[in-house]
Order: C-alpha cells, then sequence, then structure tokens
C-alpha cells in the first residue's frame, strides 16, 4: 500500500532545499547525487518491505507491560535489529563513532519514509539521535566513550526523560531531584512520565536522559541539570553490570502508536539492590545547565516530529489515492469507461486528494528546508554559520507545528475519502489519524512552537533573518514571473500576495513586540506561524515546479495558489486584528 | 463533566431559531416558554445524570456479537429502558399513536444532549424517529396500526437498510432485491452493510426499513422500493410470531462509537424456517418509489446527525474549559494568584477555546434554525408552507455537513487542550475525536451535502429562497448597526463582508449551473457549504448577542467575526477561481 516516493523526495531535496547546489558546491565532502539516490532508495525499500508490512500488527498488539518489562509487538524486535544492521541508525552519526556522518538532509528524507512505514517504530531510533547529539555536544569525554559507539551502532537506546506530572510545557515545575554523592557520581530520584520507549526489548540497555534538579539549585529552568542513567551500568571492559535503579511503572493506554511504549518512569524507589538509594546517574555538561544540552536533542526531535507529520500525511495520501482509484460511486463527466466511475473523477474526490497532497508537499519542503539549514550551518564560516543556524531557528518551529497540524488534517481528509470504510479499523486510514493525533502535542505542543516562533525567532538579527527569508521566497515568485511558464495561471499573484501578507504579519508582531505588547503578539502566534507556512510552502512548490516544469508539479503549484493559500488572508487579519476580541472573549472565558 | 447547557440551548432556540416569535404568534398550540424550559431542563438532567455516565463503559466494551445475537455495552439496555419509560422516544413522534407532537426543534434540542451525553447511545433512538416518520408518511393503515404504536412508545426499535457493498453513496447501484408472494408480502434477499443498531438486545423487535429492487424494475433509482422487514413477525393481537429470515452476521469494529452495534444485515439466507425463501416484507408507499420515502428519513436524519456534530463539540469544549481551569503551567500576566497560571490565562489556550465555543455556538444556531424552518413547513398556508420547507431544504446540507466537520475540529482542538494527556485514552477527550469522525461521512457524505446544497437547493425558487435568506442575515447586521451596542468591535463590516462574499460565490454557481457549466459549479459546492456556513453562524451569533446583549455573548460574536469569519475570503475564491486548477490537477491525478 505504501510506496515510498523515492523520486518525490529527491526531487524535493535536490531542486527545492537545496541539496543539488550545496553538492555541486562541495559542501558535503564526496557525496555525489548518486550516492544520494542510492541511500534514499535502500531506505525506501526499508520502508516499504521491512516496516511498513509490521504497522498494523503494532497497531493491533501494541506495547505490553509485565512484571516490568515491556514487550514490543511481534515482529518488532526483530525489526529493529534488521534496521541497525542495515546501518541506517548510524546514518547521520558521527564517523568518529562509527556512524556515517551524512547530511541531516538525508537523515530527515529517510526518517520520513521509515515514519510513512509506522509511526510508532520510527520514533523509538529517532530519540537514540537525540541522544547521540546531546552526548556528543555535551558529554565528557569518558562518557562518550562508554555511550556513543553503542547508541550510534544501534546496539543500546536513547531516551529523553523531560516531562513530570506537573511540569509538561512548563520545565520549570520539574521535581526530579539529584544528589552528588562521593565518587563524582549521582543519585537520581523522581517520577517521569510520557517517556517514549523508556522500556522496551529491543536492545540489552536503555539510556535514559535525565533532567534533574541539584540541591540548592536554584527555582526555575536554570536549576535543572541533565543526566545520563543508564538502564544497566557498564563496566570497565563494555559489559553490562549492576542494574540501575530506574523502572517502568505503568505503559499508556494511548490514541495511537500502540506499538511505542509509552512509559512512567521511577527512578531510586529501592526497587534495584544498591548499596546507597537512588538511580546512579552521571552528569552531562555542567551542573545547572541541564536545558541548555537538553535543547540540542530537542530542536532535533521538533524536525524529527515534523516528518512524522509529512509521514503520516503522505502515507494517507497514497491510500485514499489507491481507494479512489479503485472504488466506484456514480457518474462522471471524464470517466467515459463501463460501469460505475472511480470515485477519483468525482471532483469533490479530487478536491480532498489535492488537498492533502499539496499540503504534504508544502509540510515536505519546508522541513526539508530546515534541514538544508541544519547542515549548512555545520560546515559554513562563522558568519554563515550564524545565518544557517538563524535560519534552521527560524524553520524548526514551522517545520514542527505546520507539519504536524496537516498531518492531523491530511489524515482526517483521508478517512473522509474512503467514506463508510474509512470509519472501519480494518481499513487502515483511521489508524493513521490516531497516530497522527499526536505529534501536533508532543516536543512542544504546537502552541509552544508558534510562541517559539514570534517570540524567539522573529526578532533573530533584529528582524533581518526573517525579512532575508522573504525574499528569497519573492525570488521565486519573480522567477516564475519571468519564466513566461505555462500553466500558472494566478499562481504568480496569489503566492505574491501571501508573501506581501506574511511581511505585514511579520512586521506587525516585529513592531508589537519592541512596544512591549508581547501579549498582543503572542495571541496571534498560532495563526502567524500557519500564515508563514502557507506563504512558504506556496514558493516553494512554484521552485520545484520551475526546476523540470512537469505538468503535474505545475499543476499541484498552481492547485495550491488558487484554491489553498487565499487562507493567508484571514491568518493575517486573526494576527493583526484578532488580540483585541480574543482577550475580551479570553476574560469571560475565566471569569 | 458534561453539564447539559439548557440555558445557552434555550436562548438559541428562542433568540436565534425563532421558537419565542412562534410560541408568541401561538405557531405550537398551547406550548408555553416555561414548558420548554421545563422539558429541557429534563432532558438535560437525563443526559447529564443517566447517559453520560455510561458514556465511557460503552467505548470500552462496545457492541458484542456472538451467535447471532448482539449485546450491547454494560447498563445499556436498562438505561434505553429508562428512557423510553420517560417518554422521551415520543418526544415529537404523532399523538395520534402516543406520541407528544411537540415541535421538531425541541426534540433536535433533546436530541444534542443526548448525543453529548453519548452519540453510540443517542445514535439508535434517532434512527426509530426516522422510522416512525416515514411510516406515518407513507405506509398502509395496516403497517401503521401494527407497528407505530410500539414505534414511538420505543418497545420496538426501527433501522434504516440502505448501503451495500458496491452501493454507498450512489443508491442506483442497490442490488437487494425483492419478490412478490401471493399474499400480497413480499420475499426479501440480499445484503445489507454498516446498519446502525442492525441488532441489539434493547427490545424484542426491530422494524428494518429496507430498500429493495422488484423484478423487472427500471434501472437506477427509479427502481428502489421500500419495504418494511421486522426481526419477529407480528401476530394479529400484536405478539411476536415467527423469526424471520434477517440475520446479523457481524459487527464491525469502527474508530468510535463502540457501543452502537454497526452490522451486516442478511435478508433470506435461509436462516429461519419458513415455508417460502426470503425475508417476508410489507410495501412502505408504492413501488419503485423508495427513495422519495427513504428521504423523508433521510432528512431528519441528516438534521439529527449535524447534533451530534453540536452535541460532540459542545462535550468537548466543556471537557477541555474544565482542563484549562484545573490545569496549571507557566505564568500569565492576567493571573495573579499563587504558583503557576491555570492555562486558561494563556492566549494561546484561549484562542483554541474560543475557537471551540463559537464554532459549536454558530452550528447550534445554524441546526436549529433548520429545526425551526420544518416545524413551521408543517404548519404554514400552503405558499408559507412551501417556503419553509425550502429553508429547511436549503439549511439541512449546511447544518448536517457545517456541524460535523465543526465536530471533528473541534474535538481534536479538544484534545490539543490536554496536551499529553489527551493521548491517553482514560483522559476521554480522544474518545470524543473518535466518535465525531463518522459524522461527515454517514447520512450522506459532507462532499454529498455540498452537492445537495449547490446542485438541488440553491436553484430553490430560481434563487429567490437563498436569496432572501441572505437577506434576513442581512438584517441582523443592520440591527447591529443601528443598535450603537458596544463591545462589537468590527463585527458588523466583517459579517457584512462575509455576506457579500457568501452573496456572490451564490451568484457565481446559479449562473455557472445556469450556463450548464454543473463540473465547475460542484468543484466549489465544499467550500461554498462552509463560507455559507460561516457567513450565517456570524450573523446568528449577532442576533443572538443582540437579543440580550450579555457581555459574553458580545465578546464571542465579536472573536467570530474578527478571528474566524475572515476565512469566507479565501473560501469565494476557491469557489470563484478555484475550479480550473482544481479540474487540471485532478485529471494528473488518475492520469
Amino acid at each position: 500500500m505504501y510506496r515510498a516516493p523515492v523520486e518525490e523526495i529527491a526531487h524535493t531535496l535536490n531542486h527545492i532545499a537545496g541539496l543539488k547546489a550545496a553538492i555541486e558546491a562541495e559542501k558535503f565532502g564526496e557525496l555525489t547525487e548518486d550516492l544520494v539516490d542510492a541511500i534514499l532508495s535502500e531506505a525506501g525499500r526499508f520502508a516499504n518491505d521491512e516496516i511498513f508490512p509490521l504497522r498494523e500488527s503494532g497497531d493491533t498488539h501494541g506495547a505490553v507491560l509485565k512484571d516490568g518489562a515491556v514487550t514490543t509487538p511481534p515482529g518488532w524486535k526483530e525489526l529493529y535489529h534488521r534496521w541497525i544492521e542495515g546501518g541506517w541508525n548510524a546514518l547521520a552519526a558521527p564517523e568518529e563513532y562509527g556512524g556515517q556522518g551524512l547530511p541531516t538532509m538525508l537523515s530527515v528524507a529517510a526518517l520520513e519514509m521509515w515514519n510513512s512505514g509506522s509511526l510508532g517504530f520510527a520514533i523509538g531510533p529517532t530519540l537514540t539521535m537525540g541522544a547521540i547529539e546531546a552526548l556528543e555536544k555535551h558529554a565528557s569525554e569518558e562518557l562518550r566513550a562508554t555511550y556513543l559507539e553503542k547508541l550510534v551502532s544501534g546496539e543500546w537506546m536513547g531516551t529523553m526523560n523531560l516531562t513530570e506530572p506537573q511540569a509538561g510545557s512548563d520545565l520549570a515545575a520539574l521535581r526530579a531531584r539529584a544528589e552528588p554523592a562521593r565518587d563524582g557520581t549521582y543519585r537520581i530520584f523522581g517520577q517521569k512520565i510520557f517517556i517514549t520507549y523508556g522500556e522496551q526489548d529491543f536492545t540489552d540497555n536503555i539510556v535514559h536522559l535525565v533532567l534533574a534538579r541539584l540541591p540548592d539549585a536554584p527555582a526555575g529552568t536554570r536549576g535543572i541539570s541533565l543526566f545520563l542513567v543508564p538502564k544497566f551500568l557498564v563496566n570497565e571492559d563494555g559489559s553490562l553490570g549492576q542494574r540501575n535503579d530506574v523502572f517502568c511503572a505503568s505503559v499508556e493506554h494511548k490514541l495511537g502508536i500502540h506499538g511505542s511504549p509509552t512509559c512512567t518512569m521511577i527512578f531510586g524507589d529501592g526497587y534495584a539492590e544498591a548499596a546507597e538509594p537512588g538511580a546512579i546517574g552521571w552528569l552531562i555538561g555542567e551542573e545547572n545547565k541541564g536545558l541548555a544540552c537538553m535543547f540540542t536533542m530537542m530542536n532535533n526531535a521538533r524536525l524529527a516530529v515534523g516528518m512524522q507529520g509529512v509521514a503520516v500525511a503522505e502515507a494517507a495520501y497514497q491510500k485514499a489515492l489507491a481507494y479512489a482509484q479503485e472504488r466506484r460511486q456514480g457518474k462522471a463527466s471524464t470517466y467515459q469507461g463501463e460501469g460505475m466511475a472511480p470515485i477519483i473523477h468525482h471532483p469533490d474526490v479530487q478536491r480532498n486528494l489535492l488537498t492533502m497532497k499539496a499540503l504534504t508537499h508544502a509540510a515536505r519542503a519546508i522541513s526539508y528546508s530546515c534541514a538544508h539549514a541544519i547542515d549548512m550551518s555545520r560546515i559554513g564560516e562563522a558568519e554563515d554559520a550564524r545565518h544557517w543556524q538563524e535560519r534552521a531557528g527560524l524553520l524548526t518551529p514551522v517545520s514542527k507545528a505546520f507539519a504536524t497540524d496537516i498531518g492531523v488534517d491530511v489524515a482526517s481528509l483521508g478517512v473522509q475519502v474512503h467514506g463508510g470504510m474509512g470509519y472501519i479499523e480494518e481499513t487502515g486510514a483511521a489508524a493513521l489519524l490516531r497516530d497522527a493525533r499526536i505529534a501536533p502535542i508532543y516536543e512542544g505542543t504546537n502552541g509552544i512552537q508558534a510562541i517559539d516562533l514570534v517570540a524567539r525567532k522573529l526578532p533573530l538579527s533584529g528582524g533581518e533573518q526573517v525579512h532575508t527569508y522573504i525574499a528569497e521566497l519573492r525570488n521565486d515568485i519573480e522567477a516564475l514571473r519571468a519564466s513566461n511558464a505555462k500553466g500558472f495561471g494566478r499562481t504568480a499573484d496569489n503566492c505574491a500576495n501571501a508573501l506581501t501578507e506574511l511581511e505585514e504579519a511579520t512586521n506587525f508582531l516585529l513592531e508589537t513586540q519592541a512596544a512591549g505588547r508581547s501579549e498582543a503578539a503572542l495571541a496571534g502566534a498560532t495563526p502567524y506561524l500557519r500564515l508563514f507556512a502557507l506563504a512558504a510552502g506556496g514558493a516553494y512548490l512554484v521552485r520545484g515546479a520551475l526546476a523540470d516544469r512537469s505538468p503535474s508539479r505545475v499543476a499541484l503549484a498552481r492547485f495550491f495558489a488558487e484554491n489553498l493559500i487565499q487562507e493567508t488572508s484571514a491568518l493575517k487579519s486573526r494576527v493583526i486584528e484578532g488580540a483585541e476580541s480574543l482577550a475580551e472573549a479570553g476574560a469571560s472565558l475565566h471569569a
């Protein structure tokens, strides 16, 4: 049912997100377009032939906790081992520890395909990748030597332990505590919830990265430190030693991604026999600087979650398209064959399918462009690196929030295209909607992403970063005008309007914040993020269509510009004139 | 958790949908405002205290098929019997057969509350109500005498048997067949799918209304007849006789409404011992006129499904509001208390909650106005009746599609407000989304509703009906301007703009169809329906706010006008300039 759209992905990477130009400029060493194609094809094959066939059983069986041990769905453990044996875990990992050191653009593209295969499966390795990056950047040489190679090979997996019952979006409220021990290690106590793959049967050891407070640490987020807490302590020879006092107390019963064990983790409750109470942990980075270390993981995780949005949207689109080609009902003027027309001939079904496709392609383009910025930020000169780092910062919340929002919308449209069959679980369309629904929530809700965009990212370089970006997008529209290419209809005008609206809303928010009216700016954050994404998406689809002028890409860009992008005008109004009525009506809610 | 919003419902009925004026004009006989309040309060109490507490167990246990018998969730059978003992099944049923003959406005309002209690429970009785109306209007005196009283009392339940595997939206493809028997009855053969409450343990007998073809019937929809097929034949004294040859072969495993048994029904497969093969049925109405009879049921069912959208949205809103008042994270300028602020103080959370509330209120106003038109169509003089019948026809697809679309959107926002907890099934927010997702699909997909609106309802009275309606909505905006009421901000201007956009889109569609370009009109049907609903919703919220000028109603109308209604401009563009790119890109999908 799912076939990894390798060609479309390569086209987006090369011609929209800038991979081809970067390769030609030798930004990625010896990487060639052929190698990119080969890697994408193989990653896609793994998604198609290995992951996808186990999606449904993952949903049906889910992850099960018994006597403190988690059993993942039938076949998933073996699947994981085939995946790491293929070297996939090491794709973007540092070569020093056995990784392949390939660009983020490639790992993100592969991640999309694996997530299309199964969100519940692919989320686990995603967290390991984040743990690798946090350790590489912030951990001591000793910790790196002990853990990195095995995390890179996938022999062990990593987790992120942030959330506590009272501390979700607001990490300042964290209570988990860490006490220094005489040997330089720490003892960790506390409870963490919603820990993805906190316990599992894929690997012998699990490397938990845990936020906790030291005694006398300052209140709020400036008193949080990051610790490495392994499930099993590691002996000097690298073999597994004593069981650490960190245990899974329960696995959540969730709407979707049933195969992914979402665990409540208890640290230091005395379950493991140890000389002293507490789970044994090692400090990563400096004391009280844990949040900065964690952000290394979180930024990558946010883009990775954005890819989940793209992935589930692509899977839902393919499924709905296949159904619409098969299912027959009624008559249609464009169908001259025998019997009832395949429903893909009905304009309303076409509208649903094209909306799904266009939103998916726009979200993919934004996400890959974000990955491109991450890659460029790592290789350029200082000034250049700062520019690209800001660009990555600007696009990360947009990718995370827009891609996951459209992931839900596209999956829901997918259910609709299936009609009554869409509501039957065996069809599989509903499962995609169930899976998709987590992505706007975790790794920072989409509301938090919008606030991050408006409050922290728009002011980068005094607003110059966002304006430079908009100017680049305008170049695409100018290129379209200059091209005299056929078939674009009102695309140039509509996309240019959207960019103007983006510019006006951007200026309004920058000025409003500069005037100290941050509440009024935050009120418009969510509509602004969507406005940003639609305007960018329109320009990106134009860029992609101009690159090869294939009729279907031209038609899709035009569909986006003549049917979807106009929403920017309402979004701009919400940003600029919506805050007052929001505040007034909002006050009446808690009056 | 759910409290029936009796006051808000009464306000909407009286001051937006026209109940107060109708009572004062003595349109509903001896009905008084006090009686309305008493009925609403009692119906609400039943929803709160009886239905709602059994929602979760209904979701968890679902309906189970074993050996041909369906077991509904624990407590549901007793719940049903308390419900019919309260006389609720008979609310709007004809007095001649033991009903209370109350206006549709009241039954629809009660239905909303029961559906908020549990969609899976309330959907069953809804179908009985449709069956009562179809029998009352079209069945022979003998059939009416045998079945109506027991359907009205709720002693038996009714079902609608339309869909077959190859015939969903397109009933022309129906294959179930009916053969005349010598005694004037018929023998029914065939398979029906997605039959809601097709088998259950609430009642001793089940009255199936079944569409089937007579031998030599014309092809297509003009060869379909409607039959009554009881589960048990009825003896002359009203007692139950022989088991009829209609059986439930399977119960679907669905995304939501788990308590509602969705059955595959097999007619005439020889399971029951009978002299002749076939399920025994009686013709309702004339041969080959079955579709007209079925439309009696379907129109009511469409409004009833619209109420499901309103109902699940209201339930989701209340749940999210309660959570946002309890849950604390971060700081907020409007919160001066101790510790973290309740999240309801955060602008982004307020935006979500207000969007949920405003869309729910708009959908409720449209749906109750539709019910008002149905009531008026039954009591007026001929010319008047035709006007109101057209009005009901115009508003039925809008109510069904808009209310169920926003039902999904609002339930999804409700999950989002709950953050990570929203994804955990025990929280109950996700279950509302799962339940909500069926409503845009059944009783005619929302795509079909939009086509019905554009192709059949806009041309009513040569377009005069829709223009009269828009003119009425304009009066509300003029009344707002004339009132000099405070606190409305740009409400009048924005609502007036939306109505102008509705008018322009309406004219475009009428002209496009008149010019024979129906395909281009249908391409815009879905955005047009939403444009219609938003423009109407804005005017209705104004009407409601002007009626008592309560600060929260004024603030909500303004929020709708300054944050939501502006979408109409993009929708108008889609209707007017979207068709060409849709057709072009659509062609590339099936190329």
